[in-house]
C-alpha cells in the first residue's frame, strides 16, 4: 500500500481468484470454466465487431439487452448487461446496502460477497449453513438487511426451491433480495420467472459458465424496471461503456445459438453425474450439486492433501481454507477426457495411501 | 429510482455520454473516436482470443502489461490495465479521495470527475480556468486535496507543460496528483517520464483515441509500484477479470503495430491543423488544441444553434450547456472526407445566416 491509500480501505482484503498458473500446463478444474469452446456464432459476431472497435460500444447495449430479454421472457427494461456478473453484484451492494441495510448471506457461499461489502464500507452478517450445507430459509425470513443468496450455492452446488425464495420476498417486501444464478443453467430453478411479481427481487446471471464466455466477461441483472434504473444510474456514474463491442457481439451470438448452449449444458450435466458415480465408488462423499462442479471429500485423505497431490499430478482443483469446508475440494466438471484424467489421478493418489 | 435505492445516492447525477443516435446515419464528430479502423494486428489477436473465451482472462494481464510497460519505458509493476480509463480514474477517486482529501479539478474539464466524486461520496472543489481557458498552476500549488488534471484538457485541448506538473508534485509530496492523458498522443507532453521520480503521481491513458479502440474498452494507469498495488487492491476487490481476453489481445496487437499508430496520429494532427485553418478563414475562433478535437466558436452564431443546425444537416458535434462554454462546440477531428463534409455544412449554415 502507498502512504496515500485512503484509510477507509485499511481492512480491505481483496478476493483471491482461482490460480491461473503460467509455469505449467494443468488440467484446470479450479475455476468452473466450460470445457467447450464458445458458440461459432458468438465467435463470428465477436470477430465482426473487432474490426469496428474504433467506435464506442452502445452504452445502452440495446441489441444485446433485447436479445437477452427475449430469451429470458422479460421486457428489455428488466435487464442490465455488465462486465461479468461481478460488476452487477457490486452495483447491488452499492445500491442496496448501507449502514441501515447490512448485507446478509450464508457463511459458506461465493467468497466475493464479503469483499463487496468491505470495499463498499457496508456492514454484513453471515448466516451459517446447516451441517449438511443446506440453506435454512427460516433463518433469513426475519432479517432486515439486504439478502444475497447464490442458487445454486457455491462451492456446494446445492439449490433452494423457488417456494423458499417466494417466502423470503413476501415476508418483507421492504427488503431487497438478490439471487445469484451464476450456475442455474446446470440444474437450478431460475427466479427470473418471479421478477414480474416482486419489486424487491434482483436476479443475476452470467455468460461465463453455461455459455463458455468466462474470458469475454458478460453478466446481467434481471429485475423490475425501477431496480434496473437504479443499477443503470450506477453504471452511468462509473463506466457507461462497461461492455465492449466484441463481448456484446459474442453475447448476441451465444443467445442466438440456443441448440449449442443446450447441448453443452446437457453434456456437462451428464459428465457431472458420471463423475459423481465414479467418485462415490472410490469412497468420496459429496453434496447433491446442481452446478458445473462437484464438492467432494474423502475420509482417508484431507482436503488440502488431496488438492496438493492432484496439483503435483497436473490437475488443479479448488481448495478453500475455511475450517467448515477445509476437508472438501471443489472440482469443475470438465470434458469426459479431463474427468477421466482427474479420476485416474485420484485413483493413483488413493492407491499410494494404502 | 426504486424505493430501495440507498439514500447515499440521492443526489447522484450520472454522466451523460455523447449521443449515439440509432435513428439516422450521422457524420459522428461528437465522441472523439478515431476515424481509422483498429490495427490489423489488433484485430488478428482479438479474433484469436475470441475462440478462447471459455477460459477466464489473466487477472494479472501479464502479457499485456509487459507490452505496455515496454512501450512506455517503465517497469511492468508500474502499470495497471483497466476496462477503459474511466475505470482507473474511478479507482483513483476511491483510493485517494475521502473527507480529508477532497478531489480538486478545473471547473471546465472532463465532466466525469464530478460524477466520480459524487458516486464515491467524496467532496470536490473546482478551480476556474483563466478567461482564455488555460490552467493557472499557481492556483493548484497550495491545494491540500487530490488533484486531477486532464492534459491535454477536455474539451479545450489545451496543455500544461511538464514543468508545471513538476512544480505541483514537488510543492506537496504528501498529495496525490492524477494526470489524465487520454489525448496526450496528439501533441501533449506525457508525464509518464516523471513516474520514476515522484511517488505521488498517477498518469492515466487510454487505447480509445489514438489506438482506435474506443469500443474495445482499454485504459491504464502508470505510477510507482506502491500506487499500482493500491489500484490492484481495488481491482481485486471489485472485478479481478476486468479486462476480457479479446480486448487484451487487441491491446497487444495495437502496441506491436507501432507504425500504424504513428501514421494515424500524424494523419489526425495534419487534419486538425488543416481544419483549424479553414475554420479560422470562416471567422471561427478556437483554442490551440493538442487533442483530436477542436473547440470552436463563431461570433455570428450561438453554440447551441450551430450544434442543432449541424445535426439537422447530419453532422454531430458535442455541445455543453455550461454557461462558460455554451458558445462553443467540440468537434472531433475525423478523416479528411468527414471534415470536408463538416466544413461544407458549416459554410451552408453561415450562408443561410446572411
Amino acid at each position: 500500500m502507498s502512504k496515500f491509500f485512503s484509510e477507509k480501505f485499511n481492512k480491505l482484503t481483496p478476493y483471491v481468484p482461482g490460480e491461473q498458473p503460467k509455469e505449467r500446463q494443468y488440467i484446470k478444474l479450479n475455476t468452473n470454466e466450460s470445457p467447450y469452446p464458445p458458440s461459432k456464432k458468438a465467435v463470428e459476431y465477436a470477430e465482426k465487431q473487432s474490426k469496428m472497435v474504433m467506435l464506442y460500444s452502445d452504452p445502452d447495449q440495446k441489441a444485446l439487452t433485447e436479445a437477452v430479454a427475449k430469451e429470458l421472457g422479460v421486457g428489455a427494461d428488466c435487464v442490465i448487461m455488465t462486465n461479468g456478473s461481478d460488476e452487477v453484484l457490486n452495483f447491488a451492494f452499492m445500491a442496496y446496502c448501507d449502514d441501515s441495510h447490512p448485507a446478509v448471506f450464508a457463511d459458506i457461499t461465493y467468497g466475493f460477497y464479503k469483499v463487496f461489502a468491505s470495499v463498499n464500507n457496508v456492514p454484513y452478517k453471515t448466516i451459517p449453513l446447516r451441517e449438511d450445507f443446506s440453506i435454512d430459509i427460516e433463518e433469513y425470513l426475519n432479517e432486515q438487511g439486504t439478502i444475497f443468496i447464490a442458487n445454486p450455492n457455491a462451492p456446494t452446488g446445492l439449490t433452494i426451491p423457488l417456494s423458499d425464495i417466494r417466502r423470503l420476498l413476501e415476508k418483507n417486501p421492504n427488503r431487497m433480495v438478490i439471487i445469484d444464478e451464476a450456475y442455474v443453467d446446470f440444474g437450478g430453478e431460475s427466479a427470473v420467472s418471479l421478477v414480474g411479481e416482486y419489486d424487491n427481487l434482483l436476479v443475476t446471471q452470467t455468460f461465463s459458465k453455461s455459455r463458455s464466455m468466462a474470458g469475454a466477461r458478460l453478466g446481467m441483472g434481471i429485475a423490475n424496471p425501477q431496480v434496473i434504473r437504479d443499477l443503470n444510474t450506477l453504471k452511468y456514474s462509473l463506466n457507461p461503456y462497461n461492455v465492449n463491442r466484441m463481448t456484446a457481439g459474442a453475447g448476441i451470438g451465444a443467445i442466438e445459438d440456443r441448440d449449442y448452449f443446450v447441448k453443452n449444458v446437457n453434456e456437462i450435466i451428464k459428465t457431472r453425474e458420471q463423475t459423481a458415480k465414479e467418485l462415490e465408488s472410490l469412497g468420496f462423499s459429496m453434496t447433491l450439486s446442481k452446478a458445473n462442479f462437484l464438492f467432494i471429500k474423502h475420509d482417508k485423505i484431507g482436503g488440502e492433501e488431496l488438492y496438493l497431490k492432484l496439483k503435483e499430478k497436473g490437475v488443479l482443483v479448488r481448495h478453500f481454507n475455511d475450517p467448515k469446508i477445509v476437508e472438501y475440494n471443489r472440482v469443475t466438471v470438465g470434458s469426459p477426457t479431463q474427468m477421466q484424467a482427474f479420476i485416474s489421478a485420484v485413483k493413483e493418489i488413493l492407491e499410494e495411501l494404502l
